[in-house]
């Protein structure tokens, strides 16, 4: 067994309607950051973990997004899978 | 001016606790994922906007960050620029 980082990016699907970025970007308005035109907030999760391969990592992953990181109903997710930094 | 997309990640300090992500961790291992060893969760931030060039871009981004989205007593920002993909 080997240990890998994994990355998730929870995001909401593009046609789902995020309050918390029309938040965040009315703030930087405010602020005089003018240029923004769109924000999108989502999830960054990072699981250190144990699998055979970087495939079997990545499957391993992939079925706790579907099992509990993610609502597929409105959320989309990518996984990258790394190994770590020697410490 | 042209259109660039920033990515911005804001994860806690590592020496910083991270309640949410033990929570994330706890409910994994009860489904059985107990090659998990940890888990960090953070905020993953996309933001469209306008700027002279990459590198104007990255520095406003930057501002962005110290003035609003990350608290830099507890949190690390990364951020990284690309070009929209064309619709």
């Amino acid at each position: 067994m080997s240990r890998f980082v994994a990355e998730v990016v929870v995001s909401l699907k593009p046609v789902v309607n995020d309050p918390q970025g029309l938040t965040v970007r009315a703030g930087l308005h405010q602020l005089g950051f003018a240029e923004v035109s769109e924000v999108r907030v989502g999830k960054h999760i990072v699981i250190d973990l144990e699998a055979e391969s970087e495939a079997a990592a990545r499957a391993r992953v992939g079925d706790m997004c579907e099992r509990l990181l993610r609502n597929p109903v409105i959320e989309d997710h990518t996984i990258s899978i790394h190994t770590p930094e020697p410490r």
